[in-house]
């Protein structure tokens, strides 16, 4: 067994704990939040957290009313030219807290006079140290170098955040039964180890999600790179018609991420459209007509509300990712060339 | 001769006119910006547009100290639940100005207060009689279903709406000098036609660039995708090495976007990476120790400041594109499946 593949299987057991240990200190700084009253959000990550930021965009958007902008952190290192933070809330994500430019945008911001939250899974980290506020992770090591446990448990701190500052306990409640959510997304991974295989000698893809899964489609096409080694992207579907939809031709694999909630009939109808380009579709998704136009239907649980979907619908994308691997005969837990810890400047 | 070739030569006369016309108007909208005493910026665009919104996100950041959010259109129209933007500069970027998502965004903040300004090519547009403030690109009609001189335009008005924020003579004399280095960098388009057609059988390739190019690696790899069909995608540099460097083996193809610049020392970095795994690399600089590392060589402009770079290294990938094309016989002005106008919701 691979540490992807234990780590995989750990992410019920990480959200149950993150959640009991860290609700108080969630809610204390929600409290600060409420009281600062920021103007903004402004979030700096890379990588994997990169995506959380981008969860961080709609749940916070939808439920907070807060508008998230995400860093651009090359302004504060390269630029030397820190834009004026003082009216927001900034928040650097980063599973080892050790990449300098995130922290950059932190101390840069903190200095301003901006209220300032990490979330990392290191709590003696320079980025846990460098802001007002932390939030640990509490994941537990991550050995393998392709991130899983540490991103849904970064996306579970955010959504923490989010239920705290809504004060709200119809999304606390949805937070308790995520982690059985969890747990019954993964059986998935039997399926997914059979048919993988057909993709050993898929060289390009796409993943669409939209709204909250806009996060999905960019992280599921993340790890399959990482880990393949397969060029693709991660698109909103909406940008995708914008343009990218040309590169789909006969036979083009598009995993297509569509929960039930408000992105589901704009999905439904774009389906049709992959279909009519002779698409193979594989579909995440706990909708039966989206599931019934897929090659390979992966059903999420039927009960996760939309805004929590996000942290099982990635779940098949991991599982996909490291049997493909795996079927390519590649180093599971060191990709070629990639280290854990990439500090950019 | 194709609209798409016509329309790329004209880039030069087109940012001349833009600039001697609208700056009046420009400097109008920047006192009432300066008035308002945003404590953001939040953009609203999709496609290429989105990647105009990305050269804001820098040149606002750097020049005028404003961050810059870009907006999730969805959480408006999926969602109906628009974030709290009333103190915030809201612009919506949009050659057609017909984008129902964007436009439902500049509609929600200025019923909430926020400050609004539209770049349009059509001031007769939704969009552009929906916000308080217009800027018209003049650019003529685009025939062409891929956007040049409309995106080259869009970068002009921001760069204006930039120098006349920052009340800067220097800014401004950078903006005049501009069309001329613009017209000399046409001036590789012959090269590109001679080495263009080695890229045939390429099966998918991405444009790695930072900071204020971070923009110009976007559209280049959207341009490719939309003429020619093939996978790839733009990165920063500083994300491409937290994961997708691991698709990089012998021949993949790398555009790297390199210009003279606080930039430069990260990218020289860079290169020796690529060659490492071998990669085929493209080079866009102004740069000796750039261009002599790259299997094709792009030479910009030596007198190009970097902020302004953007606007002439998107060029030579435009006109990659169109000859990459051309080699594969496709359509050009009328890519397959793809419409001028795209309305997204």
């Amino acid at each position: 067994m691979t540490y992807l593949e234990y780590e995989i299987a750990e992410q019920p057991d990480i959200l149950r704990r993150l959640l009991v240990e860290e609700w108080p200190a969630v809610t204390t700084i929600a409290s600060a939040i409420r009281h600062f009253q920021p103007a903004f959000v402004c979030i700096a990550a890379r990588g994997t957290s990169d995506n959380a930021a981008r969860f961080a965009q709609y749940t916070m958007g939808v439920h907070n009313r807060l508008p998230v902008a995400l860093a651009a952190p090359s302004i504060h290192t390269l630029y030397e030219a820190a834009p004026d933070l003082s009216r927001a809330l900034v928040m650097g994500i980063s599973q080892s807290g050790q990449s300098a430019d995130v922290l950059r945008v932190i101390t840069d911001a903190r200095s301003q006079g901006a209220l300032t939250v990490s979330i990392t899974n290191d709590a003696a980290s320079p980025l846990a140290q460098a802001a007002e506020h932390h939030i640990p992770l509490r994941a537990g090591d991550e050995i393998s170098v392709a991130a899983t446990k540490t991103y849904t448990a970064e996306l579970m701190a955010v959504a923490m955040l989010v239920a705290a500052l809504a004060e709200s306990e119809t999304l606390l409640a949805d937070l308790r039964a995520l982690p059985d959510h969890m747990a019954e997304t993964l059986l998935q991974g039997a399926a997914i180890a059979r048919w993988a295989e057909r993709y050993r000698y898929m060289t390009n893809f796409v993943a669409v999600g939209r709204g909250y899964n806009y996060c999905t489609a960019f992280e599921i096409s993340l790890k399959i790179k990482e880990l393949c080694y397969i060029t693709g992207n991660g698109y909103s579907e909406a940008d995708f018609l914008h343009g990218p939809i040309a590169q789909v031709q006969s036979g083009f694999p598009v995993i297509v991420v569509a929960p039930t909630g408000k992105t589901l009939p704009v999905l439904r109808e774009f389906l049709p459209r992959l279909r009519e380009r002779q698409a193979e579709i594989i579909a995440i998704s706990n909708d039966d007509q989206i599931l019934e136009a897929a090659r390979q239907p992966v059903r999420l649980p039927s009960a996760v509300p939309e805004w929590l979907s996000p942290l099982v619908a990635v779940v098949p994308g991991q599982m996909f990712a490291m049997r493909l691997a795996e079927a390519k005969g590649h180093q599971i837990d060191q990709p070629l060339g990639l280290t854990k810890v990439t500090i950019t400047r």
